[in-house]
């Protein structure tokens, strides 16, 4: 449309919007660190996960399937069995979630110091 | 506290999960890329990046800057000149982003593939 740069499909609408907004959404990245040691049952993901509900786990687990990053195995035991695990698309994208978790284990101290200062500043101010 | 592994700090609570939910949040990351350039001012982002208000921007804006990633600088001219710019915090997150972006690139139609052909098998089923 206009002038191209590695920026563009960012800054504009395009089909690539719509995965950043999927990775924004709160769960997703953790869900998908959670699953990406192998398949795992509904249970081991909420005891691998703080503070994630059971129906909010679901509801990011069905958003990840249709989205073609998770995929859902349904066993015909006795009791049933039901496992989750990552589709080569949403194995993928393990990299880049990691990449994002090194910056906070680095850089994560640094924010909450500058978050700290502000609200100081704020007080003091306001 | 417990076993510790690379994905131990973004499963449970810690002071990266902070960042990991700053850039969660819709604008973060495409206004901190809209200002990976250099300096510039708000009317300037507003014409790089589409679908954000003024308002919304003001706010996204502040907030970076309360996370120590953007700096504001008011210059005393006629028409006064307020120009946002990254902070070195702020620039080393430009790489984490960047990859994430390289991936929606690559995989943003694998991924609304996935998406018609849920609601396909939702509209037959359903």
């Amino acid at each position: 449309m206009s002038a191209s740069g590695p920026g563009d499909c960012f800054l504009a609408d395009c089909p690539g919007r719509l995965t950043i907004e999927l990775i924004a959404e709160k769960w997703t990245a953790v869900v998908l660190y959670g699953l990406s040691e192998g398949p795992v049952r509904h249970g081991e993901l909420i005891g691998m996960i703080g503070g994630i509900s059971r129906k909010v786990l679901t509801q990011t687990l069905r958003r990840l399937e249709a989205h073609g990053l998770v995929s859902r195995h349904a066993y015909a035991e006795v009791p049933p069995r039901v496992e989750y695990e990552l589709t080569p698309l949403g194995a993928s994208l393990i990299g880049p979630i990691h990449v994002l978790t090194e910056w906070a284990r680095t850089n994560g101290d640094a924010v909450l110091d500058a978050l700290d200062a502000d609200s100081e500043a704020t007080a003091r101010n306001g």
